[in-house]
């Protein structure tokens, strides 16, 4: 049961914005803005960090929403994202992608963890400057959203047919705040 | 020596501001909206909590930099916002406020470490709702900044007074995207 008086039918931070509309704002733009473009990083990559640093962190909610997420923009394979959440080294993606995960992965025990020959290695593999400032964004943003989500005890549905419903909306419109606020549909 | 090849002149998280403004919209906009506002809980009680969250977080740039500003909303009581900051129970501030920095000691850590005792204790106390979601995403905002600026390495001043003067600065004008990445003065 959420901490506070949050509207039931509304899951996991959508009623939490809906409980702070002026708040959801901004970090509506900020998800989009950090999660929407395919420039430098592709939405699928983004995502799967977000879905990364969200399971490091135990977000039940934010893994399985921006997993079903990154599964949208890979044709649904649902195995790669999961592998990428639990043993990313494994997992067949690019060098690059590896080395920023391993920086989100830093980032999400604290910013200072990430070393400078994580840096170099990211940088060997083709990461530019705006990838490694996305990265680190994009894992301190879920740092963030998490807490949010969990400090608050947000209704987590365990129905994971929902997250995939969902995650076609944002595939579809973005992270605007009226996605987030919206109760139609209730998933 | 920043991890990414960023403004010199600029510290902390203004340098990273600048290296990325369209972000930094949002989040100026979502410092202001949570931390330049007497709604229920008053700016120096927000930015007290945001210091002993960067503090935890061992972030000494943003500790420095909103201890500076929750000092000069309190009549420049450096004393008093060093014990918040280390030692809050013990500090001269409100059972409520006690209950709440408990509460963003908890978020800090990680969503979870919420538990109902401490929202109960904070609602006898006199926490409202807003109280406590205002308390909660502050602290997990300041979990995201922290990285933010400590994950890129961001410069960090070690004269103390520039806080101080930056805090003025803060203090008249807010956390507009003007502010944030304005180099003038630098500090």
């Amino acid at each position: 049961m959420p901490h506070i008086n949050v509207n039931k039918d509304l899951p996991g931070i959508r009623a939490l914005l809906e409980f702070s509309p002026e708040t959801a704002s901004p970090i509506g733009d900020l998800a989009n803005l950090l999660l929407r473009t395919n420039e430098g990083l592709s939405m699928a990559e983004r995502e799967m960090i977000a879905a990364h640093v969200s399971y490091l962190n135990d977000c039940f909610y934010c893994h399985q929403s921006h997993g079903a997420i990154a599964a949208c923009y890979l044709n649904g394979n649902e195995e790669l994202v999961n592998k990428v959440k639990q043993d990313y080294l494994n997992a067949d993606i690019s060098e690059k992608l590896k080395a920023l995960l391993s920086i989100a992965g830093s980032v999400q025990k604290g910013g200072k963890y990430v070393t400078p020959g994580q840096i170099e290695t990211a940088k060997t593999h083709g990461a530019t400057d705006k990838d490694i400032h996305d990265t680190v964004l994009i894992a301190a943003m879920f740092c963030m959203f998490n807490r949010y989500v969990d400090g608050l005890a947000a209704n987590t549905p365990s129905d994971l047919s929902t997250y995939s419903l969902r995650a076609q909306q944002i595939v579809e419109k973005g992270y605007g705040n009226h996605v987030f606020t919206s109760n139609q549909p209730q998933n």
